[in-house]
């Protein structure tokens, strides 16, 4: 028996349970072991498998990166060449769903819709809950092709737009903005997009990944996984961070405003959206990459002003409370980015889901390798033995 | 600094992790606190806000047991009039849903259907995200009016028979009944299918209730919360586990084949579906109450061979296992009652679903009222420092 509130090494079955501790948030615990992603937060490095994503980012693309995801290992040309292949065989959504989207209301919000999107693919899947290694990369190999689709066809469609079918001689990355705007990106734009999928693929145990993991723990299926995280990213405290930086720009009305509006804000103790990370004590190594693609987006689309007040910010920032650790976050300088692109607002949280695809069915695959519930406990802090107390006499 | 693999009290912010402990599945891990449901798994011992789950099985109604639950306190009868009022306006389904439902493939399965239903209202509400604690026990409130509606709706469509409308002057149990099968429950079935959602409503952290604090924990909204934990439900691990039960009883032949079949399984080292959580190491209380329950029902409905199957099945395993702590859970006897009541098998996980939202939403109010970001750590154990080989080098 060990002292109250101590917890040591892996806890076996069966074992009284009642001395451990509640750590709100489930900070610092290991809830998973994963060979996708590394995380230093005090070092500022973040590896996909072993590879730091600076180079990632300059050298490989979206495509790649999750073949390396999801198989712990660059691939030769002629499996990267079959890998994009078989994704870009699934960009044409399967049949009746582009009716379904039509079908659905203009003022419905892009995250519910590709939740339920997601979702409903369950429901036309004749074998849906097959679990096995080989089935669940299949299914997520469909979602991950259909997903741009779905967001870029839902979006025209709301605007009054015509949908622009898939082109599968296109990237991921630029058959996705080819489907949006319904003409071809530029080279410069195709690749920043790209960038900010690999940048976004993977991040450790973040919330949404957690969710996934959690969910296929119990065997369930794929489609409940995926439909879990993507209402997880939904969250402000997560993906949903990267609408709330655009909002904070589009606040500020100039850069001589910055100082006053920061300085308000952390009078306020209110937080400024974009910095600070659970996991970074430092730089986070993805917003140093976004910097200057943010910077040269910037220039090429006339969004100076834009990216120069975010360089404003994050000086004041850093003068203000750099040294408690509280940096821009990956969330910081893709507001800019996106914008740049010319993504709409409501937009942006459904990019992060498109790239993070990626990430969640790589845990999805690693949790059913080596599955075991989770099942934490609560601690329960209300009363005991409380009477039944018969309805006239309350 | 403390010794490696060593945890003590909880963790503060900022502070170097790196020698916490990789806990498989959270055993033992206190991930939230609660005032709804108290576990003593070694006592047997399960309450709601402190009142015996046997007392509110045998004295209480499902109306009064979530009001319990979402107010930590038993209504008054006004009180009590009030929400069953509440609740009764919402068995109608809103606009434009009944036909959704006609609209599916009847080989849909009903825990897919009722997961995109439910993530399609957020498509539908104008104000989806409204987090603020009145604005989601609202939409709390409608989901679990609706629920009952999309199960019989959508069973009734694929059974090629007309939609019956839901009865405002039923009570939740028996509205459900009748529109299952249109025609009004006996006395003795509403009960019993009452108790059942008594019984399934609540129950500290299992993967579904944590699942839903999870998701909300990023401040995201009540339909993605929902929507991951039925995804949870489905699971075989978790409330996938009655259609098990089922399964296995339909697949031995005889009270004369229990005993070979039992000893077959365990032989095999193989789960036999039913027995054994991993928070109960002695009888889990709410078999206990669902076994009398059982006995009542296989005999006012001819299933008579059904409940001697079971009580044999209990026999073999509690003189081979007893003494390892592996009793019949709440999914063993609930398999016999549903199949008494006249549910088809896969409407066993949907009926727990149906229960578990009183738990669910209660959490999700719970998590919001005091909300930290769940967002807790992987190991990595993968390669370090790998070189981004050149695609013509590999």
């Amino acid at each position: 028996m060990q002292p109250a509130g101590v917890m040591s090494g892996p806890i076996p079955e069966n074992k009284d349970q009642s001395m451990s501790t509640y750590v709100k948030g489930l900070e610092g615990i290991i809830a998973a072991q994963t060979e996708m992603s590394f995380i230093d937060g005090q070092k500022g490095i973040l590896e996909y498998v072993g590879i730091p994503i600076g180079e990632l980012s300059e050298k490989s693309t979206f495509e790649e990166t999750v073949f390396l995801l999801w198989n712990k290992r660059l691939p030769t040309q002629a499996e990267l060449d079959k890998f994009t292949s078989d994704l870009r065989s699934r960009y044409k959504l399967p049949e009746g769903m582009p009716e379904r989207i039509r079908s659905l209301p203009r003022t419905a919000q892009p995250m519910h819709v590709l939740r339920t999107q997601i979702s409903a693919l369950g429901m036309y899947d004749p074998d849906p809950n097959a679990n096995l290694v080989e089935a669940a990369r299949e299914k997520a190999l469909n979602i991950l092709g259909y997903t741009p689709t779905i967001v870029a066809e839902f979006d025209r469609m709301r605007r009054g737009l015509e949908v622009v079918p898939p082109d599968p001689s296109l990237s991921f990355a630029e058959n996705f903005l080819y489907m949006l705007n319904g003409e071809k990106p530029t080279p410069t734009m195709a690749r920043a997009f790209d960038i900010c999928m690999i940048l976004h693929a993977d991040h450790g145990l973040n919330n949404s990944t957690f969710t996934a993991r959690v969910i296929i723990s119990t065997l369930s299926d794929v489609y409940s996984a995926i439909t879990g995280a993507i209402g997880s990213l939904r969250g402000p405290l997560h993906g949903g961070a990267n609408e709330g930086v655009m909002k904070m720009l589009n606040e500020i009305p100039s850069v001589d405003a910055v100082e006053d509006y920061i300085l308000g804000k952390l009078e306020r103790k209110e937080k400024v959206m974009g910095f600070g990370h659970r996991v970074y004590k430092t730089r986070d190594p993805r917003a140093t990459a976004l910097k200057s693609l943010a910077k040269q987006l910037a220039s090429d689309t006339g969004n100076e002003e834009l990216y120069i007040k975010s360089r404003r910010i994050e000086e004041v920032m850093e003068r203000e409370v750099g040294a408690k650790g509280i940096y821009p976050n990956v969330d910081f300088y893709s507001a800019t980015t996106y914008h740049c692109i010319g993504l709409k607002l409501d937009l942006f949280t459904p990019m992060f889901a498109m790239s993070r695809l990626g990430g969640w069915s790589g845990h999805i695959i690693e949790q059913l390798a080596d599955n075991r519930l989770y099942r934490p406990k609560a601690e329960y802090i209300g009363p005991h033995n409380a009477p039944y107390v018969p309805i006239d006499q309350r």
